[in-house]
């Protein structure tokens, strides 16, 4: 009876979870970027995520106060995503056995200044030593802002999709220093124009499914009207410019199908420093995603980053 | 000037958390069993805890159902600690490179009934693979009962130190099996007997004086009347079953100071099952933390686990 699906992170949650009843008490439950908990007759949201020594940071390449706020900074850009405001952070620290005071003080620094930078309160945390490449887990706590929660499942065919920047070679820094897109949150729920929402952690190519995915419906991508990161030019691997903003991930941008928009909301937005790029359209086929050059489709093929596969390289045949 | 604290888990927080102010929304916050947060108007009590193959329990010998259950037990027993309901969970989980679709499932599975049984609601959670053991991070919100929180500053020199059940030799099973005394906690805030309280996690010689100094007072502990657990019998390392129950660590009973019970509440808690063993009193001293031995009294000297003193054998000399 038992199935083994494909060894990819989405495959094997659906599996593994696929008994899970949500409670009458979850408003967003998986497969969004946040839980959204009616809480003792309020709204909380909530979202862990995880970085690793090794695998989202180099520690001796980047120094513990910059990994400790790449782990605050991915957790609260998927508060952004569904429209909510950080209130509290906890950490739950593994540390490598022959850690220094120097090194714990310098991880604590990180995420206090990483607090004070998003408006947060951090007010716990735990503390466990093992023979383990350092890593932090965040858990954050948010409050939702009016004309939230925007979940991923809420994409409607005919709908215009947007990324908030540009994508792409964030390898060469932008993956430690970005900020969360709560500027650009802020700005479209007060407005109400996100129907869907994710933030871009994985790679368009990968990402973009997974909005398609929740809501039942398909999209095509104008490869042409992708945003480009200028720090794409900076690999020297051969790939094209628009298969680094495909597939690097890391962008922390925010991903939305939306309503076109009118041009006095538009304007509003560039007024605000928010501009939305159009990368295509959403369609009816559930599932087929698709890049539209002007000779004809084809499927875009996911190749960000994903963990169990192991790597952001092509899959082998 | 910067100084080097003692290689101790409390010792190295004290100072690189040194300068944290908690924020107005903060009603309990670091170095109490799990943080109380005023959130949009209301209560949320938030903890997170970690376990880690090899240290917190050995995957090969116990599986990964136990591991997972262990993982959310862990973490609610603080939330029962400072008088909290469970609510929601969230996982972070950061599995071994090689791992299975079999292991995988089998924590799901785990975690999936650990929810049940303590009814939380599974919301959310992170998955990362690396070059590490297995480590899972739970994060749980909670709503407080009527009467919490109860934190671990408010213990007062005169009143009594009590233990909700016996301590020592968890590691023969108990540290997979306990239940979080939810059911000691909501008679005991029912009554608003607790002044302080905690979960004797790391040992009872390292976790009293933890309350001491936040409370600011002493303690003087009877050690001929801390119940001991049968279990301590199984040990057959030539100490004494009274260093056990001191030291072991891992027994999840909650340690609490309360005035003397009038004896109709005494037969309240009794009737519910709920049986408080007294050991001590709180004295005026800050920070001694001492057994009265018919010839004299002499300091606990610590020995519970710390993780980064790396064991729970006695300290170096």
């Amino acid at each position: 009876v038992a199935t083994t699906p494909a060894r990819n992170e989405d495959a094997w949650l659906a599996e593994a979870f696929a008994r899970l009843v949500p409670g009458p008490r979850v408003r967003l439950g998986m497969g969004h970027d946040a839980a959204v908990l009616r809480h003792d007759g309020r709204d909380v949201v909530l979202k862990t995520d995880t970085v690793v020594d090794g695998v989202d940071f180099v520690l001796a390449a980047c120094g513990p106060a910059a990994a400790a706020r790449k782990a605050v900074a991915v957790t609260l850009s998927d508060l952004a995503a569904v429209g909510a405001v950080p209130r509290a952070l906890l950490v739950s620290a593994i540390l490598p056995r022959g850690v220094t005071f120097e090194t714990f003080a310098a991880i604590a620094r990180g995420l206090l200044a990483a607090a004070a930078e998003f408006g947060a309160d951090l007010v716990g945390g735990d503390t466990s030593v093992a023979d383990a490449p350092l890593s932090l887990s965040v858990f954050a706590t948010g409050d939702l802002r009016d004309g939230g929660p925007v979940g991923r499942s809420g994409a409607k065919p005919g709908q215009v999709l947007s990324v908030t920047g540009p994508l792409g070679g964030s390898i060469f820094g932008r993956h430690l220093t970005f900020s969360p897109r709560f500027d650009a949150s802020a700005a479209l729920l007060a407005r109400r124009v996100p129907s869907a929402m994710m933030d871009l952690s994985d790679g368009l190519s990968r990402d973009l499914p997974r909005i398609c995915r929740a809501s039942g419906v398909g999209a095509d991508v104008d490869p042409a009207a992708i945003p480009i990161h200028d720090d794409v030019r900076r690999h020297r691997d051969g790939r094209s410019p628009l298969e680094h903003a495909l597939h690097d991930g890391e962008d922390f941008e925010l991903l939305l199908a939306h309503d076109p928009l009118p041009p006095s909301v538009e304007a509003e937005l560039l007024a605000l420093r928010v501009r939305l790029h159009a990368i295509g359209v959403v369609t009816a086929t559930p599932g087929a995603v698709r890049l539209v050059h002007p000779d004809g489709p084809i499927p875009l093929v996911p190749q960000g980053f994903d963990h169990l596969a192991g790597s952001a390289s092509p899959p082998e045949a």
